[in-house]
């Protein structure tokens, strides 16, 4: 049995993510430092949940909408506890950001709630029951923020059948720039703008592309993994719904980005570099990109999150 | 200009390769050391090329048909020399085996010819000219059997506009085991069974495993090698081609093989493993379940070639 400890509380950070990078479309993805929600809980002497949102993005009226739900009661099935949370929120990562709003939620209240009850699990099998929250959110139990935004780092979703989660090394001194144009896109519809099918060709672009990207990133050749960061597959099909996408990229190359691409469905933009001075002067090129399109935006300079989601 | 040395020969050796490696399809190959053609080069004092076949595959009567005259012609117009070659071939590579023998002797000329002229161009400079060889042989220029050949060990072709080639390392200890049953298949043939395109859900699943094979091969992971030696697009379209592909497969999974796929577009079927010892109990059992389909085989078991091809 778990130690129960009503009363207990933690305070939590859990990161925004990069979904996709590229050519790593549905199959990759990466946590970063700059940007993340705070959730504050503690344990209650029932199963209730009770949410409260001190600042940030809306949430959910109804508790069971929320992505927390879930996720919650798949872990008091799991671990045959009838404890519920009291959980405060600070939600800095808006919903439909393509940040990974839903996976940062869903991630914080795993771990937190975990640890509270002594960490039965480990970091890794939590994945599984944050899930539940994207499934909620978008229909699909997609992983490429869950896991990430779990043990920070770059991180391949090889399979789904069975679950089979990557950590690969990547050079320490990456940078990432962001912007978050003032626009949301639900994650079901920048699926349902897909193509059902690609030619042959392009399946073939997409995995020489990823297969580089992850060989780059393991040999921190950042030009490989410039030159990798292309993806034929999702961005072709989604750029239309981010206004002056091309412009922005333009804007990040132009300031010796290594690459450019949305991030997640959109309509948040990222670009990787090689150090903070560089990834500070690409985001303010960037954020001129999105106002020109008469736009406002929110934007970041973060390196990658070495660990994901943590206690502070 | 470069030296020139009428008379001068060279032997050499070029290994037989693996394209695609399963989920590396055609973005993907390596070079084995234990099956190679040996060639015997000296310059002429005139123009032409002579072809002479001292043992083992028969080669095209006219020399306009052989693979090594576009590869010659092409170097011969690069670096602006005048010069032929007397080629003595011991062809042990079949054409049609899907172990890269148009490969292996376009290579072997291209480094032959390359090196008797005092080696103007560097190894990686010769894959182009050395393609000229594939584009005559299946109508395409593809790299994934010729770069392996070239520089030895895994390689990844990223791209072709323009050509792009990453070398990644690899375990040492890979063990490679093939069958080559007594049937031929054309390259031209194995690509028109292929579909012109695949499902989405095909592509992420063929880009998640590359990108896993990738990451198991750089990180010595033997066990994500083999979870992700998995092609989705190619092999099932080509497999029916294989008397007994799937039992072939079921013999060296039984015998620890850590996953076995077509090599090129067949009929040889590989297998890697951890181990010499591993690696030939693979080979037997992959003999015999050939030998139930009432073909013969030829065989090898070989470590990974560090070098690719090789003056003798």
């Amino acid at each position: 049995m778990t130690t129960i400890n009503q009363g207990k509380s933690i305070r939590v950070f859990s990161p925004a993510t990069v979904s996709n990078v590229g050519s790593g479309f549905d199959i990759m993805g990466f946590a970063i430092e700059g940007a993340g929600d705070i959730l504050e809980m503690e344990l209650r002497n029932d199963s209730r949940l009770n949410v409260e949102n001190l600042t940030g993005a809306a949430l959910p009226e109804k508790i069971e909408d929320n992505v927390i739900y879930p996720v919650i009661k798949a872990l008091q099935k799991e671990l045959g506890v009838d404890i519920g949370m009291n959980i405060r929120f600070r939600k800095k990562i808006n919903p439909g950001s393509g940040l990974g709003s839903s996976a940062a939620s869903s991630v914080a209240v795993a771990y937190g709630f975990n640890k509270l009850l002594g960490s039965p699990l480990i970091k890794k099998e939590l994945i599984d029951y944050a899930r539940e929250g994207e499934k909620l959110a978008s229909g699909s139990a997609h992983a490429d923020n869950i896991a990430p935004c779990m043990l920070g780092g770059f991180v391949i979703i090889r399979s789904y059948h069975p679950l089979d989660i990557i950590e690969i090394p990547y050079p320490e001194t990456l940078y990432c720039s962001i912007v978050f144009p003032d626009i949301s896109i639900d994650t079901k519809k920048g699926r349902s703008v897909l193509n059902k099918s690609n030619s042959l060709k392009d399946t073939i672009t997409q995995t020489g592309n990823a297969a580089g990207l992850v060989a780059g990133l393991m040999m921190n050749d950042y030009e490989l993994i410039g030159r990798s960061m292309v993806d034929v597959i999702a961005e072709p099909r989604r750029k239309d719904m981010i206004p002056g996408f091309d412009n922005i990229r333009k804007a990040a190359l132009n300031k010796n980005s290594l690459g450019c691409n949305i991030s997640g469905s959109g309509p948040s933009v990222f670009a990787l570099s090689t150090d903070k001075t560089t990834a500070t002067e690409i985001k303010e090129a960037m954020v001129m990109a999105v106002m020109e399109t008469g736009h406002k935006c929110q934007s970041w300079v973060s390196p990658i999150s070495k660990n994901g989601v943590c206690e502070i």
